[in-house]
């Protein structure tokens, strides 16, 4: 007995359960599974809370040891990273005084307010970045402490810094820590690193200008980003790829190829589609039209506006109140609508326009839906935060024991759609009920258990990398998320399969069973592009606009050596487009290099260029951008070459 | 001199001028042209009043004689029909009170109230009929009468009928007249036939409740509808007519081909697409998107709302005011959207993203918009009254010698489309300005010229039937409407073509001349469905529910004779769809008499019968909706058929 009160039990992820004397911390429980995991982890989450490495365990818990590929990890390096910035410039520009500095999803950022008359340029960076690499060199310990109320206010209203002040003064007594590294102290929380020597690589990125606590009535600080990795090459690698994600980004991208713009006059956050932009679209949307049907879909056209009551009914009508777009009232009392926030409604009121018995399921209802989210006009981007977007949106009225083969139905469509785009880097998250309360799903727990059953089946037999968390299904059904990776090595959540018990209760939909009793159907929503909006920025920024050849816009352009020879251009485009080939005469009277390097740059796959030689010979010579010259083709011999291109996409 | 004073001159359309005694009647004028046409004259219009055919003219006038096919005639002829409405249902109940009594479209109406205690219904139709054509054989002559108000107002007090008195006291004293025939005196300002002999057949159609003055806080009267003719004969047509026109109401069709629903939780007026609907659409949609391509057109896609800013520049935000869907607010103060009623704004914002040289125009932007319009829901019909429609809209920026020419093109467009749709009847009426008063007109006076000389030669040149409407064109610029008439007669407003000076005005449009200065262009709206939903619903009321072939959603319908043969029905299907023939398997478990009887009700235009033979020697037995037995087929030689059938009708 005596012995259970020095030591206690550490349970590990993989549920191996290990003795370590009580007061162990999470170094001292690395370092006795492996010295070089020792050397790796950053952080530890015990019970679920993730504390400091450094911190002792007193009881009996499960832990998991994160490292920098963990967002846990991540988190802990960064806000140490904030804390190195503050520490640089505090020393730096004695009399600063500090905001919040928290973790970011990509580094850190701290706000801060110069002493009178001084402000940060881009000029200050190299100093900085110099301090900061010399404060992680010396690699400083970095030591939490408890503090009372008190004494934490009497620390800042020494240092004079008024913003920790207020901060403070919302805290209640018993929960303020410090963390002081070197000559800097800061109010933190935590958690954080060891020591500042983690920090191999560390630099500031970029400044912009925030107010105190993000209310524009009061004092407007200095935002200053960084980021921190450990080890040189990881900076210098996210460096490069920042470069070329700037040369990338789909607003810059979509002005020069034409693809979408704004209009502050139409409002903002609300693309209008451009005519190259509008064939890129419109072939999204066919094509996957076309494989829908050929996977039996119906598909369905609903109007963008729907009834209060229907959102009453749906639910929706609570959830998108005051900070949303508003009602849209009528000359009858009583009467108003919503921009519609949601398609589903609307495909349940179609379903019930029909009787349905057991041998119609599963009945697939696909439309390209478009629905409208306020977002405030600070968090608009481009394509991919907007406040109007078109889901490639379909719903499944199914039987529970058809949930598993619609599954994998829909994550082999997936699967296919984005390899035939070009996304060959994708996981799957399914997100599972909390198996510690279900108290707050709705549903019975039977259909849960064979739904979630079901879900994770599918994923395994159609080969799908998955992880699963635990109590991230929504209250209505569990559900499964497609995450890709960019050719940036950024990671876009896009297609989504869910599960719903809810809305076929509130809309108490029904189909006749075998046994001639009603039966209540399950409904799965999914998306496979997500935002057409949001997956058409990705895609550019992924393929840096040289979208696959079956989708762009133009796939080739026609480059006349002079004048004298549009007419036969003219004549080539019109042939080309008996093969289904899209496609411009650049007849501008340019010579023929600005011709190529300007087609070039609008991202044009094929440029067949245009002379005396091909006029006579009935032929063109043809260049693949990123190829060159791939010498003199028939018309006939380059629609193969381009079909076959084509073709070889799909299968 | 002396002969002027009793003479008059009487200009007649042709321009010839005739003198008569002054006084003449509008009668005397028609025997005096010809015995005949006195006979077919119904009323007649004296410098552009349309009076009774027996008031006196005292000036020199220009006169058009209307007869029963003049819009002017039908109206005299349903109005003097509504008074032996009225006449036949005081005779046969004394002491109704009466509303008021117009001639409408077709037919006219009473409202009346019948005396207390007293209800109407069908039952009455005949009595009432048979009491119609006692007065209409009696041939009761028809009296005008100017009366004072005083006289007035003791006339109706002594009747009793408080809606007359109504009516009266907003009446000024000297603009009062009576037309009294037989024993029946009404408040009326005419015109009038001379006598009832004029109505042939006469008949009582339906009965409708009626606000008086369409006021729902004031008494609910009786509406009676009723219909005449100067022949039995059309009056047998018209209901024979009527009564197609009740099998064909595509409210009715629309449920039973499953085209489109309506549900009152999404809102009434706004169309659920479903599949067979959305199959229909999408086909109409994207056979004129291609159409558009291969015309040089641009296709784009904008959101279905704009900021109230847009509007206020268009000008449509006065126009759409309380009688419309109100502005849609924001969290954010001063921010209010519109739903669009009109897809011009959002094209205008479109071309203001580019700068245009003169070499750029024609530019022409084409997209299938959606706009709102708040309709009463009193007024709501089907798909040809609805609060969310979609217009194929295009909209041409052009210069303005390029007027005539984009006439032309899209004239040859619609002709071609309404071709291929199967409308071969249908005329265009050309809006011009005012000649008397060019003063409500914006655009210069050159311009206005030009455009109304280019549209009625393009119009003359591509061989179409047209009428000139003086004073009908819009204060923005001319157009030109195209009117088809339906396979039951009737006349539907489908294209237009509309020049516009105004927008590019508003939004300050511009583009660079040849000359380098700046340039307005002017601005062509113009739409070939009109509104896509209201297309389909004369489509439907136009087939019938027998599409083009090329257009219906199913163009086949296997049907084997047992189950044993779903297999090879299957097998079929999937090489039709290689030949891109639309279809599906009725595998429901019946006789095969059934499944053609059902099929045929659903329109399908081939049957396709399979059993032991077809299966054996690989072909399939083919109906054709309203031929009857086709035979025996191959699958490619049926397939062979139906794609010369289509190819046919594109020709």
């Amino acid at each position: 007995m005596q012995k259970n009160l020095i030591m206690i039990k550490i349970t590990l992820p993989d549920g191996a359960v290990k003795e370590f004397n009580k007061g162990v911390t999470g170094m001292e429980i690395a370092e006795g599974i492996s010295p070089r995991l020792a050397k790796e982890v950053l952080s530890i989450s015990v019970n679920g809370d993730v504390i400091d490495l450094t911190r002792p365990i007193y009881t009996d818990s499960h832990i998991k040891l994160h490292k920098f590929e963990d967002t846990e990890g991540k988190l802990a390096f960064w806000h140490t990273s904030a804390h190195v910035l503050a520490e640089a410039i505090e020393s730096l520009f004695p009399g600063t005084k500090f905001g919040i500095g928290p973790a970011i999803e990509n580094g850190f950022y701290y706000d801060i307010e110069l002493p009178e008359g001084r402000a940060l340029s881009e000029n200050d960076f190299k100093a900085i970045d110099k301090k900061m690499a010399e404060i992680c060199q010396k690699n400083e310990k970095i030591i939490r402490k408890d503090i009372s109320k008190a004494e934490a206010l009497k620390y800042f209203e020494e240092k004079g810094d008024e913003y920790k002040i207020e901060l403070i003064s919302e805290l209640e007594d018993g929960t303020i820590t410090l963390y002081t590294q070197g000559n800097f102290t800061d109010l933190c929380r935590g958690p954080h690193l060891p020591s500042t020597g983690y920090i191999k690589a560390i630099q500031v990125l970029s400044l912009a200008g925030a107010y105190w606590r993000g209310d524009e009535t009061r004092k407007q600080l200095t935002r200053v980003y960084g980021i921190s990795f450990p080890k040189q090459k990881m900076l210098e690698e996210y460096l490069l790829m920042l470069e070329e994600a700037k040369k990338r980004d789909h607003r810059k991208l979509g002005k020069e190829l034409e693809i979408f713009a704004f209009s502050q006059k139409v409002g903002m956050g609300m693309a209008l589609w451009l005519p190259q932009g509008t064939v890129l679209r419109d072939r999204l949307e066919s094509w996957l039209s076309s494989e829908l049907k050929k996977r039996d879909h119906e598909m369905v056209k609903t109007p963008h506006i729907g009834h209060v009551d229907l959102y009453k009914t749906s639910g929706h009508f609570e959830k998108y109140g005051k900070d949303s777009f508003q009602p849209i009232q009528t000359p009858q009392e009583g009467e108003a609508f919503m921009l519609k926030p949601m398609n589903c409604p609307h495909h349940v009121e179609i379903f019930k326009t029909k009787q349905f018995s057991y041998r119609d399921l599963p009945y697939r209802m696909a439309e390209f839906g478009t629905v409208y989210r306020y977002e405030q006009h600070g968090e608009l981007h481009g394509l991919t935060r907007v406040r109007a977007f078109t889901q490639d949106d379909a719903h499944i009225f199914c039987r529970p024991d058809q949930v598993k083969d619609e599954f994998k139905k829909i994550i082999e469509l997936i699967m296919y759609v984005y390899k035939v785009v070009g996304f060959n880097e994708y996981k799957a998250q399914i997100s599972l009920r909390d198996p510690e309360d279900n108290t707050k799903y709705i549903g019975s727990d039977e259909n849960w258990a064979k739904a979630e059953q079901a879900i994770q089946e599918a994923a395994q037999e159609m080969g799908l990398e998955t992880t699963v968390e635990l109590g991230e299904a929504a209250f209505y059904g569990p559900k499964l998320d497609f995450i890709i990776k960019d050719a940036l090595g950024r990671n876009w959540q896009l297609g989504t399969i869910q599960v719903d018990y809810n809305l076929p209760e509130r809309f108490q939909l029904e189909y006749k069973g075998a046994d001639n009793e009603t039966h209540r159907p399950i409904m799965l929503h999914r998306a496979i592009f997500g935002s057409i909006e949001r997956f058409i920025a990705v895609l550019i920024e992924h393929t840096a606009g040289k979208f696959p050849l079956w989708l762009t816009p133009d796939q080739v352009s026609l480059l006349p050596i002079s004048e004298k020879f549009n007419d036969y251009a003219k004549k080539v485009l019109d042939l080309l487009k008996n093969y289904d080939i899209r496609g411009k005469i650049d007849d501008r009277n340019e010579k023929i290099g600005r011709k190529i390097r300007d087609n070039e740059l609008k991202r044009i796959p094929y440029l067949l260029i245009i002379g005396e030689k091909e006029q006579e010979t009935n032929t063109i010579s043809v260049r693949r951008q990123g190829q060159g010259d791939l010498g003199s083709m028939s018309i006939e011999g380059f629609a193969e070459v381009i079909n076959n291109e084509i073709k070889n996409t799909f299968n």
